[in-house]
């Protein structure tokens, strides 16, 4: 069955300021070892798997330009623009219309992926997503990716498991019993300790037909507007549309601005998950960036030219391109401090969620070159 | 009885780096509310009791030329240049050797002061010299000013009070029953709540015949360089002469390295102090920022364009001149943050001690530009 890639890459991101900006959101950072941005990683991790011509990004009108630089191996009508912010269903509803459209109604596979994401080892992803491929093909479950937890996380949503349904080449397959958003930190203890959950990791895989029968069941406020999303992909498909697709800007405020997880994940009775075999993390914040880089002998993370004295547990990005003021931390614990041409951020890391405070700040007080 | 004053401008204040540098160390800073330098406030605050004339400064070679650029009130010959670094006793008889030869042997008040402390309101100050001018005047003691301690600091030299000889305008003048150089944070508090012991101000007043009376009891090896450095500056003297005077660079290395402290007033027999009625503070390092600015509500010092947000006694010192990228606090504690064109310091406020730290790394990994 043919595969289908829809990579999610509408997200601001503003917990990564200063680096992140509103034309600069967190999927066109370069926040891992590879150099590279998240969202060409998210495409060169299907290699092998999924055809490009087969590979779409779903961005904002804003970023739609951007993107198609930014990935030259895309055809450029596969970066579509959604009209407006609106969340994953509506995304993945749009997403499925281009599908049905340029599949002439003939089932396929979806898999869809957020384009922000870390992921490690590729080979690693790829044996799991054979995997979720394999499950969601001959079922009619939605399958997605749980990955196995490595902390009392209260940040992420958590999947419980249900019984073993099948292993693929080594990896389970587990009927899900529910999924438990953000819990609290005593829940979110439990839950590891049980070893009977998983995080969700936003990946989800199943056939097109699969989901298209669960719209009216689950997300009868989508389904309502299914048709106009088909006759405004259909008019424009296959054309490199600047912005969004005609007709869905009347459609898109319409549809209800939730996740997919909320509006389909949650409420659906076949639910499946994979087990990953990969490290996975959703880089939520600065803090993130210890988990993916080596820490050094004092735990710190640093890039550039940065001196650091009695210091541990630091986090220093020095991300300018300008001249370069030299940075010195002294008798720092667990701060993230982090350089932009024109901005410094000084922060405890205990507060790394809260940058976006400092974001909606700068908005309010004037700072809109900051933004 | 004349009085000419001794400003002691020779300091390199490494502890205020990276605003401090070899060309522009602590007396040359701006780190009061007034604007001006330490050195400058240090002259204009003898206004009226000093005359321009009377007033030299003894700075290094390489400052000569900006402190006579700073200062053009005096007369250029006022500043001279010590030809090496070698602490406040070899600047003090280097200064006797010029009155004496300035005033051809005639008896006149010698008054030295640092010139990188913290002194208001100007009003006391001046109240408080001129008590320390009168005793020094009509005694053969050897008279420092004396600072109320209001904390266990422990970087001061402490002086015991024996009995109180005099009272000038309600100014008391004490007899030192000994001085105790830097003591343990219990020793430390024990000092503040008997009472009895003050801050030694590092200000010192004598005639210069009781200096000189000195010098072969208490430094004998100072002593046996008189002749020549009277020598040497008898051959320039009044002369604004570009660097060291002349033969001055032979006798100085000879002279011992050690403060006017050690070197006299903990040895000698006739010590007074006036006990200050101004506040005064040695700006030792970061943290004396927050007890010569005001605080806001929540302890926080901050100068220039800085978003603070949940952060609480931090110290954020923006002395960029070219274009500044804001600087953002969220969630720190007792943090100080500064930044100058070519570097950005992140301290945890206990560590402020040592910054100079940061500077002997910088020295010893080519940052030179730094220094």
């Amino acid at each position: 069955m043919e595969v289908v890639a829809i990579i999610m890459a509408g997200g601001s991101g503003e917990r990564f300021w200063p680096l992140s900006r509103k034309q600069r959101p967190k999927q066109l950072l370069r926040l891992t070892q590879s150099g590279r941005t998240l969202v060409e990683e998210t495409v060169e991790r299907l290699e092998g798997i999924v055809p490009l011509e087969n590979v779409y990004v779903l961005t904002s009108v804003g970023l739609q330009g951007m993107v198609r630089r930014i990935l030259p191996q895309l055809p450029p009508a596969n970066v579509i623009a959604e009209p407006m912010r609106r969340n994953t269903a509506a995304c993945l509803v749009l997403a499925a219309a281009v599908v049905m459209e340029r599949f002439g109604g003939h089932d396929v596979l979806m898999a869809a992926f957020p384009s922000d994401h870390f992921v490690e080892p590729v080979e690693e992803f790829q044996r799991t997503l054979q995997a979720a491929l394999r499950w969601a093909a001959q079922t009619e479950d939605l399958v997605t990716i749980g990955i196995r937890p490595t902390r009392p996380e209260t940040g992420y949503g958590y999947i419980e498991l249900d019984k073993e349904l099948q292993r693929f080449d080594g990896i389970p397959v587990y009927r899900v019993r529910r999924f438990r958003e953000k819990p609290s930190p005593e829940v979110a203890e439990e839950f590891v300790q049980s070893g009977s959950f998983l995080w969700n990791s936003g990946m989800f895989f199943w056939r097109l037909h699969v989901f298209l029968a669960a719209l009216p069941v689950y997300m009868p406020a989508f389904w309502q507007h299914w048709e106009g999303l088909r006759r405004a992909v259909r008019a424009a498909l296959g054309q490199p549309v600047e912005g969004a697709y005609p007709g869905t800007e009347r459609l898109f405020p319409e549809l209800p601005d939730i996740s997919i997880d909320y509006a389909l994940a949650e409420r659906a009775e076949r639910m499946a998950t994979v087990q990953a075999s990969f490290r996975w993390d959703d880089l939520g914040a600065w803090d993130a960036l210890e988990r993916v880089f080596p820490p050094d002998a004092s735990g710190n993370v640093v890039s550039g030219d940065v001196v650091l004295l009695d210091s541990s547990g630091c986090i220093v990005v020095d991300a300018r391109t300008e001249k370069r003021p030299v940075v010195t931390l002294l008798g720092l614990r667990d701060c993230v401090v982090v350089l932009t041409d024109d901005a410094v951020l000084c922060c405890a890391k205990a507060h790394v969620q809260q940058v976006r405070r400092i974001v909606a700040y700068l908005r309010e007080h004037g700072y809109e070159a900051l933004l």
